[in-house]
């Protein structure tokens, strides 16, 4: 049985991608490796919609939010940490790990922030960052960053932004929006496979951490990314193999280009929550701030996760993605990012019906995938 | 021209292992996945010759370095760091990083500790731990581990070893020595891609570091590692990509037996030194500590860096290593570890006289290689 995943992140990676992990290794310390690396800093740049430096870091998604929040906090330090779903909440843990305290802005898991609570917050604090998970993976939400930059911007604070299953499937003006450290994973939109993590730093960003004496941090202390980016170079020895994928991912991806690409994921999460509207589920997220990289559906009354994730893998080969603590049994999450096509996500969604109907679901058999087609017919 | 890598790592990889670099992407929470790190655990287990826990981290050695470091010292405390190269002497900045202090134990590039200047640090100090590099890249030295740990058990600190470049190469009792926290790195004599570090953690430093209120970390904390570790996961998304060949490379070495593979490390290293003394060249390190996986050799008076390093990859495509820090310019190292076979150096030490031949250097062509066919065939 073919396996198929469709979760968010790790996605399935193009055959040319795969076989240049099996590139032999080379010195990482030679002008050849510099000079691949700096392919991948300007791919990198060109998906952030950034001019600035980007650290390239060999570890996951949660390596580059800790990296962020440790070379800016030092201890005492206040942070305004965004809710609303796991990822958002990673970030106070993160913060308070290292001595900082967080303030929390709560949001109910599925809804978007509201700037309002946001302004409130920074009214009453003198916090050095405001935090935000842009896509929130666990809900399938995507918070407006614009005006949480703007926010930011005017109260003199850091905007810290967790992109990671927005970049490269979503449009991220790291630059437009001012996001002063926005971090990004090789494993989600951009189609390479897990094992680095990305921060692009303002010159804002960088000023503060080039002056915080009270940081806490070696490993993953940005101020060495900087010095050694400065040099073509990482400050530790890099992943090879993983950045020989990611150098083509990244060309794959500008070969699509990156409106063509957002355009892609857009209709396709239109088309997925079509469908499940059609097959008379519910979806998860508020619909005005639903994200376009990943889908989040409630499990219909009746049905258990089993009923659902389970029989798609065990009958199909298909693997989505459960809820995620509080929402675990709850939901379950399409990831239609990165390298899935309408074909595909058509496949995936006609088995869910199938897999639905068995179940006793109260539904009409190809309405989904019609409302699908539809969608993706509608170019 | 073909290109080959003798340098103390990346390694070159096995087909096999680079084949495997290519498998498909997967859940990273499925059982099948659980399934292949349990695999890499019980490989990590063999080669370390322990029953502890092996944290595995996406990051390099150095993440490795400061996971250990960070999880276990608080503000203030005090931490006894072995020098005598670039690594021991990493130690040392990370402990600061993290608020620590350090005490070092200054020792000579090229010299090995003496246990005694080592006891005498401790009996002023009340650290909680002690650090050193094993095998020293960038010097060419293994330290006697055994001795040190001893000390560290007698006075009840945690012993923290660098093994990087001794684990799979050579003989590394982690239980047996007492090292609390052995980290090692993918990239060196395990022959898997770079990119993953390990640390082997005794139940003494589990009790510290899950009972320190003061530990300054998120990713790198290494309580999260065990707790997954119960699981049979991760943490964090792991870098699926490494561990496939992870995984391959542990099976290959498990297939080799690990005696075998230290026997053949320390005949290459003995070929190695004495080709280079019938080459009229000097050893670096002091040869009663002689590393078995790179030797570090002097470049003769009258000869450059790039006389011999720059022709060996210009005219032959070889790369060696260079020196670094304060030996920069004045010696090289040649990595003799992991899939590096007879025949391999032999050409290399073939190439590496015609290069000092060309540059002028006096010494008998052949005489080099003529020692080390004498001590390949010597088994």
């Amino acid at each position: 049985m073919k396996k198929r995943i469709l979760i968010p992140g790790p996605v399935e990676l193009s055959p040319a991608v795969r076989s240049a992990l099996a590139t032999p290794m080379m010195g990482h310390r030679t002008p050849d490796f510099n000079a691949i690396l700096e392919e991948c800093w300007n791919g990198l740049r060109y998906v952030y919609q950034t001019k600035n430096d980007v650290a390239i870091i060999t570890g996951s998604g949660t390596a580059a939010m800790d990296a962020a929040v440790s070379s800016v906090v030092s201890a005492g330090d206040e942070v305004i940490c965004i809710g609303g779903g796991k990822f958002g909440e990673r970030f106070p843990k993160i913060v308070r790990a290292f001595g900082g305290k967080a303030v929390n802005v709560p949001v109910e898991w599925g809804r978007a922030v509201s700037p309002a609570d946001v302004e409130s917050a920074v009214s009453k604090s003198d916090a050095v960052a405001i935090t935000m998970t842009h896509n929130e993976t666990s809900t399938g939400v995507l918070h407006d960053a614009e005006e949480i930059g703007r926010i930011a911007r005017k109260n003199n604070m850091l905007f810290i932004m967790d992109a990671v299953t927005s970049i490269g499937g979503d449009d991220v003006r790291t630059d437009g929006w001012g996001v002063d450290i926005c971090i990004t994973g090789s494993q989600k939109c951009l189609a390479a496979p897990p094992g680095l993590g990305f921060a692009a730093v303002s010159e804002r960003a960088w000023n503060v951490i080039e002056n915080n004496s009270g940081k806490r941090g070696f490993y993953l202390d940005l101020a060495s990314y900087r010095k050694s980016l400065k040099k073509s170079t990482t400050p530790f020895t890099p992943a090879l193999s993983l950045i020989y994928g990611l150098r083509v991912a990244l060309a794959e991806l500008r070969a699509e280009g990156l409106e063509n690409r957002i355009r892609r994921h857009r209709m396709l999460a239109a088309a997925t929550r079509e469908a499940a509207l059609a097959m008379n589920l519910e979806l998860f997220a508020d619909p005005t701030h639903a994200s376009n990289t990943v889908t989040a559906i409630k499990i219909p009354v009746g049905l258990t996760d089993s009923d659902v994730r389970g029989r798609l893998k065990d009958e199909y080969g298909i693997l989505l993605a459960g809820g995620q603590e509080s929402v675990k049994g709850k939901i379950f999450r399409i990831g239609h990012m990165a390298n899935v096509d309408n074909v595909e996500l058509l496949g995936v969604l006609s088995a869910l019906e199938m897999v639905l109907a068995r179940a006793g679901h109260d539904f009409t058999l190809g309405a989904g995938v019609s409302a699908a087609q539809s969608r993706l017919s509608s170019l």
